[in-house]
């Protein structure tokens, strides 16, 4: 059996301990296909969150308080860096994540392209699964927001109050999402190709899952990828999504800001309707919601509810067991 | 009064420790022209060991005891490095040194010369002195070594046995200078030219004194920038060398094996009649030794015998005065 993970970050890096879980269960292979539209460079570093919260959660070298980057991880270069006034201040590059940064940007700097590095910075971390950035190529989310600028925002300026565009880190982290928003942009989409292998693996996937992630900046900057929601949409495996959306709200991070910036209700019928039904030109064919949400419907999907808490892997490879049971 | 102090790394720091105490005491400015030629890339970082080691040094942010890095110095990312299983190890880059190099690599990468680069470094380390590179191109001391190529050396290999020309630090720091070496080259000597400032500053100087650096690979690949040496040489300041040999050895460092590829006697008088007297085409109008080596003799050159050995500011600032007293 060949399962593909269509993943963003924390929440995907946490249901993929579960799918990994599941597929040594009966023997699967699992390729987590990874947003990179939150990668940015910082004091030089291409840093790429998502990658590195998924390999670090499988690695077993993931702070599982905070959430995102590494267990016992010291502050020095960051507390050195401020002591040089060096911006941005506002995103936090630990000691040991920075040691990744350098092998990563040295690697790209050389000329490979970000699918050989991730490989290669697997090798340390042996996650289980195969990890495959969903491009190579330059797919930065930004996010068009209006008011006055404030100094050291990455965005040019507008006329006051007027429209600028922000890289998404800077949203997210710096400004919380408190910005007036109008939209997100998926900068360098038109031209991004998929990375070798990520069509290949949905072609050859028996099921397509889609991880319960932030579907606005996670799930959608991978299907940006021009043939990439061809290839789900179109291609033999079953597709389940799994709601990131419970009782009307997020497990964590901030879908709802997001979702309330598309016009689309933050709730399992929401979110589901928002990927649609695959006989309807979506993408699913099944949703998997959480039993708090039992009786939610969207047209043309296949819904089911069942407990969506990752309180432990146990509880997300039962998670996993569920979705796949929707095929 | 303008006194400019050619210099390299550790030993030439303590000196202008010195040299600022002194000018403090009589109101001199004081100008560093520091060494370039230990410049390197290392995990895609530039790291600048001279410059670095005067600006930490007088910023009063040095390991006094290890004698070059921060002190209070830890080592995450380099054992993150060395788990990932990144090329050199040999060379040991500390965490707060991170940050000077991160701040450093972005500026270089961004477009600005080395020299702006280190002053805008220097606005936090506020080391009393201006600081110079001696150029703001690339200039590197590589070593031409002879013998079996390990793995990891970075030079090209010859056939075995053959001569390969590898960098400085890794002749240095990786294989303590312990291999059949022919020459030192400096890697780009020819097209450098003198940071904007260093010349101005020499012409302008009442005194230039060379440290008590490496004569081979510290002060040498200053002079080997064109128009440097001349403008030493032919200018009007008195020109005074401190003698880093002292009874016949090197105060700290590797200056015996290094003067004796060039097949230079390791003494006061051997680095003197290297450096050479003004008046007969060579550098020096004075020539400060230790005390140890009272009664050195060099052809042309006025010398003298003092105390030379830097335990502390006091000490070293009556270095500079009885080196200063030459002139």
């Amino acid at each position: 059996m060949r399962i593909v993970v269509l993943t963003g970050g924390i929440g995907g890096a946490r249901f993929l301990v579960g799918v990994r879980a599941y597929a040594r269960e009966v023997g699967a292979e699992v390729t987590a296909v990874v947003n990179v539209g939150d990668d940015l460079l910082l004091h030089g570093l291409k840093v790429c969150p998502d990658l590195d919260s998924v390999m670090y959660t499988l690695g077993g070298g993931a702070d599982p308080e905070r959430g995102w980057g590494r267990i016992g991880e010291s502050w020095t270069v960051k507390e050195e860096l401020a002591a040089y006034g060096a911006e941005p201040t506002w995103f936090g590059l630990g000691d040991k994540d920075i040691a990744t940064h350098l092998v990563r940007t040295t690697m790209v700097n050389a000329g490979y392209p970000l699918h050989a590095v991730t490989e290669a910075l697997a090798t340390r971390w042996q996650p289980g699964v195969r990890l495959l950035p969903a491009t190579d190529d330059r797919l930065e989310t930004h996010v068009v927001v209006s008011g006055p600028a404030t100094a050291g925002d990455s965005g040019a300026d507008g006329p006051d109050g007027g429209q600028r565009a922000i890289h998404f880190q800077e949203w997210w982290v710096r400004h919380r999402g408190d910005l007036p928003t109008h939209r997100f942009v998926f900068v360098g989409a038109e031209t991004a190709r998929p990375a070798p292998g990520v069509v290949e693996a949905i072609a050859a996937a028996d099921v397509v899952l889609i991880a319960p992630s932030n579907p606005v900046v996670s799930i959608a900057p991978i299907l940006a990828v021009p043939g990439l929601r061809e290839a789900v949409a179109g291609g033999p495996a079953r597709v389940v999504g799994v709601s990131p959306i419970i009782g009307g709200a997020p497990v964590r991070g901030m879908a709802d800001r997001c979702l309330a910036v598309l016009g689309v209700e933050c709730s399992a019928a929401g979110v589901g309707r928002l990927y649609g039904g695959r006989s309807a030109g979506g993408l699913l064919d099944g949703w998997l919601v959480a039993e708090e949400d039992a009786g939610t419907v969207v047209p043309e999907l296949t819904v089911r509810a069942a407990p969506l808490r990752m309180t432990d892997e146990a509880a997300t490879a039962a998670m996993v067991r569920a979705a796949l049971e929707l095929t």
